[in-house]
Order: structure tokens, then C-alpha cells, then sequence
């Protein structure tokens, strides 16, 4: 039988306590049936690895598949990584299980073993591309999985932001940012700043004010085909502050344009054949046990 | 020139104290050049009428556009009218802009000239048809152009309702209810229940739940070509109330099933060229003078 | 040592499966030293039960102090009974911590040992008297521990709500209703409609509009010795309820007047001296564990 | 006849256009009567002056009352400085209500003479003593009227924020920050961020977490009288900034405690006889008009 993925890429999270133990465990696993490249700090957790080693932004270049161990921001990591060179991603977890990665340790060598197999249920999330505009030219472009935040930084005062979609005016907000969220980013930062949660196969983006000053100033949700175009209210001696993935674009400054809009190359994410979105939810957010009284 | 509309029907808010001189000017400027049918109470308020006369049930056959006069109410009734019938709908307000009356009586007579004249902006919007099963039987079926509610009725604690999604278990939450909103609906009852506004355009439906007992049970939004089955725990004693556009289902049981799905016929409506719905945001939701402090 | 209180009163929820045996546990721990005072349906249940069986109404005039034993629900009935008589509460879980239980079966004993040897922390909490006015005279009075809920009923649409503070004009709101919340109840039903947490030591009111229509239309919370008085709009066909702890007040027409203000004599509750409002509302809200990503 | 005020104190916000001729009224208006004392900023743009000048810190020395003219924000830093010196305040808006200066130029000259002539409403708020403490000791100390907010800055992830309220602990808290408010703070920065509205006259204080990592952690009112202990979780790699009244306290390090609590000395205003919170609140919340549809 041929394989599906010869090469497999793993990038861990090599800050967690108990990420050695997984990692050695699926070296073991997969070391007599595939060729395995694997960034530099999760290579030196694993005493008899004997593989490739490369960063994560030439590891995604080396292998047919890239498993991302760890948390939810181990796998962003490796999700903006990836999207360029259109390689599918599998998140594994450390006995918690996240949004993105849900494969458990304890099951982790029969669900991925299937996965390799081929038995996987096959999902594309869109990314968000971000550019920053100064004097009619890109000097900044960032890729975002969860969110683009715009929020004021140093400035203890709101911020005026003025946002067009596809070059029809929206608003002037006084705030202390916008939040440009994904489905996928839905149930992360957005869902704090009160945003509803979106199905992540809905082609859609979702605007969510933090702290807006109009009360009825509320989540928007459009389609996720548009470009959104945000400025800054130059009045006022402000800073802000831009964030990709809660990651921040240096020095952006309010005279600059923001524009946002989905990357064209979205990524894809392997998960077990039984992976329910639903059930995820019941899960992380407590609805099955957490009454409140 | 060929007449894009030829017998033009119109409904009015009867009960409004400024509807009469509304609707007779909108008689004399359309008497003239089309044929003209009205509901019987709008008739009375125009003493020279001497068009045709028709309930709304079956003034929808009788005409090729209908006007609705009045507020988004009058609206809402107009469109599940017509929806069957497929002809397109005007909205006309009485000094008070809607959501779905765009057309003031100040601009009247150019405004709606010009889309007589085929000059507009057409936009579909889908409506949610409901369905009581009983005993494996469709025993009412109903539509709803903003929202389907279930809540509880009579019953004064709260009620536990099962979601399943497309067949697939979304959750069960107590509250005391549960909003299914079209993005038509996300700027009425939903948005007062902490829903999210969604653009008209977008193909998705939105779940509200109505004061959760679970904190973190908030709104969710779903592709639009989804079906909500929601089933009611039998457990306690309760009484549970569908409505329709804020229309009571009558004899719903704690026992029947309700499924909802979008309706195969939208509705057309008929805006002025100039329409922007992120313009009547801001003007409803007083985001541009609304500063709250 | 003279005993502070010589005869003990026990209420039970009898729907619980696990009621029995705490029951028969308390009993046996009792018996020795107390004269026992208990409700027919928990007395049915301890089958070796030879003491006094009153039912609620009376067995509070037959005790120095009452025990409730079950949920939130079983104490409030227990403090609404307790209130005229001054007997001070004590609250017995069946395993699940409420914010008014907070004595568990497996530390029954000791717990309940020390309370009654006068190691306790005493907590007054105050209850709300609603009075319905009609012609001038109170048709109806009755007294809540955590909140009167002002609501539409039957009616599927909003209703008008004029509501006055110690005789000064606060609004007019069109929602589904109004929560007038103790302390007490500021983890109850008000928490789900959008409230605010109140200490339960702090002399305040507070009023949650459910789902407004205005939606800068928020919680208020104000001085606790104010009185409330609510009046409907009467020029729409409306129905409303008014429930006190979630019991129906029968027959409210909406030409009545409903005043709600302090009852004069607040409940006493013993705690275990180790009580701790903050540690119950981590652990009931899920702080500590319910990070939702 | 005595008079009650001798020197009268004017601040003026002297960036608003309309400033000039509210002053010149107010001077004009004055001047025969009573001793002035005035900002210099404010003094510039009245040409026909003559009285005393000072920086508003000396201001508040020289002055029995002090008229704040301009817009909330005029008032607050009036209100920072007034709190020592125990001199009442009065306030004037140029144009546009505010929560603190309830008196509009068209009617300045009447209700202002009412004031000074003894004809005013009298009341207490109270301020909160924000202190830094560093190895033992108080490395700065700054006053708000409104709120005091701890937040991350420049970090573009959420903090950790431990909170002790008299000793006892409340919880840990991932999130944006968390803002501390008095009641009179209840209509600002709280509210945008989810917080209810505390009628001024109330003994309490307001927390409310700004974008909190939890659902369930909620905004919580606590006794006016209580000390609230912030500390930061020191595990990760922040900055955090601590604003009073949105003005930035330099240098806050994350292993400094941050206390705060009422101020022993509250200010005083004075309104017209008339003045009404809760029609204010009607006005600036828009509860009157601002039906959403």
C-alpha cells in the first residue's frame, strides 16, 4: 500500500513539563515506518533521536504533514508556518484537550496511527492576512489563524478606529480596540470580548469591540470574503498597537492603514474520524457539568 | 417603455395615526399609471380609493410589488405573505426609519418612483420555516422572516431544551429559551438577548439562548442551510410557547419536536439605489451620536 | 453548658434520591441530645423516626433552629417559612455545593456538631415584600430570598414597564421583564439575564431589565432600604407574571401596582466558622478550573 | 445677608472651542460679586480680566467653591485637586450633559446665582487611594473619582491578576486587567466594559474584569469600606500599567502590590436643586429615544 505522508514534521512545545514523555513516545511510534524531521528544542528532549532537525519555518519544508504538540498556540504556530506550503496539520495535546489540538496522549498512538492511515476527517480553516499601509506601500504583512487585534498601547485613553468593508463605511468607534476574528478565533480572544461562537466551516468574519464607548456598539459578524480597512482617528496623541495571533507588528503607527482579509491559502487540518466540533465545545466550555447554581 | 409593474398592492399599519396621509398620497401619485389593490382597513383611510380590495392572503396574488407602509411590523407581515408568491416588497415607514422600511414619506414619491422605474437595489432575504412533529407528523408548519422562539410559558423556573444540529448533538442548556434568528432577525429580539448583528448577505443562522443557567452557553452562529431539532427534557413539569416573528405557534407540547430550517423561497426586496445597510446600523443603533459618556 | 438551642427542625427535598440516607445519618446524630422536629415527607423517609412531624408552615414555630437539607431551592422555601419566626437556618447539601447549602454530607457531622455547640459564623440576609395594589388596597403580599421577576406572560411580545424609585421616575422599559434581585439572589436567576455578583453583606438592590429593546438599558444597583414600584403600560393587550423566588403570584392584572421593598425581619444563617463567600463562588462559577481555552 | 462663598475658583477646558464665551459669561456674571481666582489657560481667553491667577493645584487654595466648565474629564481633575482642600465643587458643560456637569450654558446664569445664593443640592463622593507598594514601602499614591485600572501594556497576551478584597481571597484571574470603580466610575469605563450602573449614593465598589480569559468571571460589587490587594502573577514576562482616572502612575512594576481603597476625604458637589440622577441617566444612555428598532 502506498503511503499518504512519508515524511512526518513534529514541532512540540518544549516548555511544558510533560512534553518529553509524548515526544518520545511518538518518535518511538512512528521512527520504524516514516522518515521524521523535527525542530531543535523538541529534538534535544529526545535522548536516542536520530532524525532531521530543522526550525520550524524550514521544518514545514521537510515533511508531508507536520503533528504540532502541545497546547492551542503551539499549534498557531504551526498552523501560520504551514500555510504557505499547503501541508496538512494534526494537534496533539498534553492531557488538555484545546480547540485545535484533539488528539489526547493516552490515545494518541491509535488516533494518529488511523489519521496516517488515512482515516482522518479532513478540515480547511481560512487565515487572516494582515498589511500594513504607509505611504501607499505594504511595509508589514502578517498571517493570523485566530484574530487581528487593533488596540491602544501605551495610551491610557480610548481610541478612535475607522473601519470601512469593502470600501463602504462601517463606523468611527471609541474603544479600546477592534478584534478581527476568524471562525476559528471565535472561541478564543473574541469570545472574552463577549463575541458569539461561529462554526468553523462558515465562510465568515467577525468584528468584536473592546470596551466600545456606544453601548450598542456591538459584534458584527460578515462575509469572509471582505476586506476590511481600518484608520486611525488622528486627533488625538494616541499609540496602538497591532497583533497577529496575539503576536505584535513592530512599530505601526497611527498615520499607517490597516487592511485585513482572508489569506488565500488556507490550512488543513487533519482530525480523527470521530472529531466533533459540538462535543469540543461541551467540553471546554463546561456546558456539561458547569451550572452555575 | 415596458412597465415592470403593473398592479401594485399596498398594505398599511392601520392602527398608526400618520398612515392616512401617507397612503393617500401614495395613492395619487400611483392611481395615474398603474393599477392599484389594497388591504380592506388602509382602503377606509382613502375616502376618493376606488381600486380593488383584498386581505392580505390573497391581496399577495393580486399584485406584482407590494408596498408595506408602517414599521418593520408591517414589513414582516407583508413578507410571509409574499413569500409564495414571489413578488417583490417595498418598504415604506411613517417618519421613523426600520431596519426594513427605508423609504420615508418626505422622499416617497421620488424614492419609490424611481424603483417603479426599475431603478433600485435587490436584495433576497431567507425566511425559517417551523415544523411541529407529533406522533411522527407534521402538525403545524409556520414561517418567520427575523426569528423562531422557544421559551418557556406559564412555567415559572426555567425549561431544558436538547439542540441537535444537521442530526448532531449540539447541547442541552436550561434557560428560558432559545432564539433562532435569520441575519434579517439579528437586528431585533436576538440583538436584545445579547446576539451578535449578522450582515443580511451572509448565509448563516444564529442561536441565542434566552438568561442560561450556564454562564458560558452564549450565541452561536451555523451555516444557514442548517436544521435545528430541538427537543424539550420531559422531566418537569413545564410549559413550553413557539412564536414566529413574535406570532404564537398555538398547542405546542412539551412532547412535540421542533425542527426549523430555511425556507426554499426567500423574499425580494426592493431598496432605493442608494440603500447601505451599515447606514441604517448607525442611524438605529444612534452609533454616531449615541456617546454614552 | 447550656444549650443554645434545645429543639431542631429538619426540611428535606424528598425528590432527591440521596436524601434518605443523610436524612437517617442527621437523625441518629441528633436524637440523643435534641428534640426533633421534622416536615411528613423527610420523617416518611427515616423509618426508625419517633419525634414531632409538623409541616413547614408549622414546623418552624416548633423549632429553635432549622436545618434544610437538600439544594438552594429547599433552603429558600426553609428561610421564606423561617423569616417571621427568627429561627436561624443551617444549610445541608446532598453533594453538590449550592451558594446556600454550604455543609456537605461527608462533613455533616462534625460541621453540624460544631454549629450547634455555638461554633458558627452568623450571617443575616435580608428578603424582599411584594405587595400587589389594586384600587388602592394590597390584594396580595408575598416575600422573596433572592428575587421578584416582573415578566411578560403569555403575551409573545414586549412589554412597557414604568418603574419608580422611593417615588422618584427611573424609566420606562420595553423587555421581557425586570429582576428585582437581593444580594442573595445576584447568583441566581439575575447572574443569567446579565447582573452583576453582589456581596451578600452589602445593603443594596438590584434590577436586571431581561432582553431589553434599548440596549444601553443595564443593571442597576441601588440602595437596598428603596422601594420599587412598577407600573404597566396598559395601552397594549399584554399578560404579565409576577414570581417571588420563582413562585407564581396568581392573578396580577396589569392595571395593578407592584411594590417591593426590604421585609423588615431579615433570616439568620449559621455557617461552619470556615465559610468563605468567595471560596463558594470559585467553586460554583468554576473560577479555578473553567478556563474556556 | 451672609455670603456663603466668597472666592470662586474657575477651571476651564480651555482646548473646547466654545470655552471663551462661557467664560466671559461666567466673569462678566460674577465679577461684581464675589472675589476670582482662575487657571491661567482659562484667564487667556477672557481679555477684560483682571482677578487673581493660579495653576489649578494653587487654585483649589484660594477659592471657597470651584466651577469646573467644560466636560467630564475638566471635572474630574477639578474633583483630584479639590479633595484635600474640602471646597465644594459645582459643574458646567459647554453644550452636552455629562454624569458630573449637570448645568448648561443657556441656563448658567440662573441656576449658578441659585447655587451661590445658597439654593443647591448637596452631595458626597467618594475617591479612590490607589498606593504602589514596593519592598514595604509606598512608592506612589495617586486619587481617582472614577476608577482605578490595572492592565497589561505593551504585553500583547493577558495577565494574571490575584485579588484579596480585606485579606481574604477573591481569585486569579487571566485577562485584560481589571478595573476597581467607584460609583460615580459606574458610568464610565465600567460600563463600556460590561459593568452596572451604581446609584452614586451607594456605599460600594465595583470590580470588573476587562476581557477575562473565564466566562463565568463576572463583574462583582463589594462594600465601600473594603481594601482591595492586586497582585500580578510573576511567572510570565509582562508589563503592566496602572491608570487612575486614565492617567498613567509611571513605572509599575509587576512585582509591586498594588492597594486600593475609599479616600478618607470625599468632594463635595453641588447641584441644582433639581438635579435628578436618573434623568441624567435617561439622557446620556438614551433611554428615552434610543429604541434600537
Amino acid at each position: 500500500m502506498l503511503k499518504e505522508f512519508k515524511t512526518i514534521g513534529i514541532l512540540g512545545k518544549i516548555q511544558d513539563p510533560e512534553i518529553a514523555d509524548t515526544l518520545k513516545a511518538l518518535y518511538q511510534f512512528l521512527k520504524p515506518h516514516y522518515q521524521i524531521s523535527i525542530d531543535p528544542g523538541s529534538a534535544a528532549l529526545i535522548p536516542e533521536y536520530s532524525g532531521a532537525i530543522h526550525p520550524l519555518t524550514s521544518l514545514v519544508e521537510h515533511c508531508d504533514i507536520l503533528i504540532a504538540v502541545g497546547g492551542d498556540g503551539t499549534f498557531l504556530a504551526a498552523a501560520r508556518a504551514a500555510a504557505d506550503c499547503h501541508i496538512p496539520l494534526v494537534g496533539v495535546n498534553l492531557g488538555r484537550l484545546g480547540f485545535l489540538v484533539d488528539i489526547s496522549p493516552d490515545e494518541l498512538l491509535t488516533k494518529l496511527g488511523d489519521i496516517l492511515q488515512g482515516k482522518y476527517r479532513k478540515e480547511k480553516r481560512f487565515l487572516l492576512r494582515t498589511k500594513i499601509i504607509r505611504n501607499h506601500q505594504i511595509i508589514h504583512e502578517e498571517t493570523a489563524v485566530n484574530e487581528v487585534v487593533v488596540h491602544r498601547w501605551v495610551t491610557p485613553s480610548m481610541i478612535e478606529l475607522q473601519t470601512t468593508i469593502d470600501g463602504v463605511y462601517l463606523n468611527t468607534q471609541r474603544s479600546d480596540g477592534l478584534i478581527i476574528s476568524t471562525p476559528t478565533g471565535s472561541t478564543a480572544y473574541a469570545l472574552s470580548a463577549g463575541g458569539p461562537i461561529i462554526h468553523p466551516g462558515l465562510n465568515a468574519l467577525l468584528l468584536v469591540p473592546l470596551n466600545p464607548h456606544t453601548l450598542s456598539n456591538r459584534p458584527i459578524v460578515i462575509n469572509g470574503d471582505s476586506e476590511i480597512e481600518i484608520n486611525f482617528n488622528k486627533n488625538k496623541e494616541i499609540n496602538a498597537q497591532v497583533t497577529c495571533d496575539h503576536i505584535d507588528i513592530p512599530d505601526v503607527l497611527i498615520s499607517d492603514t490597516i487592511l485585513i482579509k482572508k489569506d488565500p491559502d488556507p490550512i488543513t487540518i487533519l482530525h480523527p474520524e470521530n472529531h466533533d466540533f459540538f462535543h469540543t465545545l461541551r467540553d471546554k466550555l463546561n456546558w456539561s457539568s458547569g451550572y452555575h447554581f
